[in-house]
């Protein structure tokens, strides 16, 4: 299928695969024959359970959860489960947190209503993820973003937890990009508006015994074990979402590259993508990434323009070109290109080709 | 337009505007010329922005909200929303709560992990609404579900608040379908997957007044202050859900009826599709309506048949005629329509229509 749409690289609400977006728009009136949207169906409908199923089933499948992890489709994104997870499994102890950018420092600040926070290692400004951690033996979990979206800064491999304290893991931006090894995990949780679907779904996975720990204060919509009891129905589940998101799970199950199939081959072309971008950046002398190779994220590119005054006219350019949302965070400047699951590699290649020919008239 | 789509009563997730759906599915891919589906777009970017703002602008007039209400776009419906006001007006102590049905019976449940509850009144299962209540002069605010959704129960009329105790109204159900008296509201709040939109979506109109109340544990993504600050931009908001729903206002802004328009036009043929609805069940020896004349619900109209034992085949017939989702609530059982803003005139004639055929069959 070719498509005349530009590139995408919004940092989430971010691009959806086409056929996703194809199919949505065709069973838009009359899902599958039931003479209904499956915005207009009741959850608790055989249609639409059956749609939860097949998404929670495919969810599990791609990423290999385990049986004794819990999956949850729940609301209020990656700033709601800031307060949620410490709600769920502080018990008003302890928390280490990480910081390696501005997701962890806005996690490690909102668990403060509940716990004893501690900063364990920060990153700074030093784009390395620092090695010395200050851990507590009995803290009740460890709190890392293994993606962070505005600075850039992946986690390649996730640390052992110590003393068998459970590691929490921020996975919203790079959610379903690579396999997760859920030996280290004792809890995950990531919104969906950028690999997975449109934004108000947020996915939880918990390991069982960390359930039944929530806080009185913890509100019955938001608790875990009560979400797990009634497999996120207590109230209404973001329906529409839900669908999207399995649509999603489909797609990348029959992915093909490399010859590969499924996450194998998401993850390869992610790889890809990544380093012919980062490749480019590093061997001009207009663009800089400023994050340690060791830790640089195959998701979100932040880069900057050494002469910023260019920075106007690079945006209406590449927007010219068909290179969308490529300005940086607010609190970073600069540019970011975002290059989940749903950015082609010929996105990525268009992207460097722009950036070559910029540097060439500007540089 | 015509349609062969069946008649859905379904209580939420419900039916959408035909219009609606068609727009959706028509913009899917190319939102306006920019490129992108709705869904992918950054909330921050021009182009949502403009949705979300024409969307609040369009609530605002259809239901002439004041100035010093703030409209926010949240998550978590109405049960996290049982959660939410307290946290955010209780201030640790006395709520009352009127309790009307099951919803109401379930706000005031969870509202007791958060402040002194007390039940002002209970209609229990006489079917109206009791007229003495016992109020505290003292109560952070009042609490009424004004139209309850299992039990088919309306107000018709809001109360005036004693001594300036601000009322907290659930409108999840009937939001959108009649005019609001704001003088006597302190706030009000409502899902969107009734009238309004997807499930996802949770708007909640705040008098400015009552700003600035929240516990400490309030978590910053749920604080009416903090969301009211950034313009409901405080997470990323469930941005599809918020263009549907404008969608829907659009929708109501121009629907017209018996020489009226707007929402005047809509609460007119919800006036005339209840009443033709409550009197075919008044009218009939098989089926019976339990609530009391004085309240029952312009939205949802739960029915029995005497005879239960033809529940299975009434709902079967009824499917065959087009005539779906009439199933009542588990907790109370027998049937009940739920007949929105979407459900055309012809979908009650329609409903109305079967009924007498069945009873004349089975009567």
């Amino acid at each position: 299928m070719t498509s005349s749409r530009p590139f995408n690289f919004a940092p989430g609400p971010a691009t959806l695969p086409e056929p996703v977006l194809r199919q949505v728009a065709e069973e838009m009136l009359d899902w599958h024959g039931s003479g209904m949207s499956v915005m207009e169906m009741s959850h608790r409908g055989k249609e639409f359970v059956s749609i939860a199923e097949r998404a929670e089933a495919d969810l599990r499948e791609l990423l290999a959860v385990p049986a004794n992890f819990r999956i949850l489709f729940m609301q209020g994104g990656g700033l709601g489960e800031n307060a949620i997870v410490p709600m769920n499994l502080s018990r008003g102890g302890k928390v280490d947190v990480v910081i390696t950018g501005s997701w962890s420092r806005k996690s490690a600040a909102e668990a403060r209503r509940y716990a004893d926070v501690q900063i364990a290692a920060d990153i700074g400004k030093t784009g390395v993820i620092p090695r010395d951690w200050q851990l507590r033996d009995d803290a009740a979990y460890l709190h890392l973003c293994t993606n962070e979206t505005i600075d850039g800064v992946e986690f390649h491999d996730l640390p052992q937890s110590a003393n068998g304290v459970p590691l929490v893991i921020d996975i919203s931006s790079h959610m379903l990009s690579r396999p997760i090894d859920w030996s280290r995990v004792g809890l995950a949780f990531g919104g969906a508006q950028k690999n997975v679907g449109p934004a108000g779904l947020t996915m939880v996975f918990v390991r069982e015994d960390l359930l039944g720990r929530a806080l009185d204060i913890c509100p019955s919509a938001f608790n875990y074990e009560t979400v797990a009891a009634h497999q996120s129905m207590f109230n209404t589940p973001p329906t529409f979402a839900i669908y999207v998101a399995g649509l999603v799970f489909q797609w990348v199950k029959g992915f093909e590259y490399a010859g590969l199939r499924g996450l194998a081959a998401i993850e390869r072309q992610n790889i890809d993508k990544a380093r012919l971008l980062y490749e480019a950046l590093d061997a001009s002398s207009l663009y800089e990434n400023r994050v340690d190779p060791s830790c640089r994220s195959r998701m979100n590119v932040p880069f900057f323009l050494k002469n910023e005054a260019l920075n106007e006219v690079f945006l209406a350019d590449a927007k010219a070109a068909g290179l969308l949302q490529l300005k940086g965070h607010k609190s970073v400047g600069g540019m970011r290109a975002s290059i989940y699951n749903a950015m082609p590699l010929a996105g990525v290649q268009a992207l460097v080709s722009f950036l070559k020919t910029f540097e060439a008239r500007h540089g």
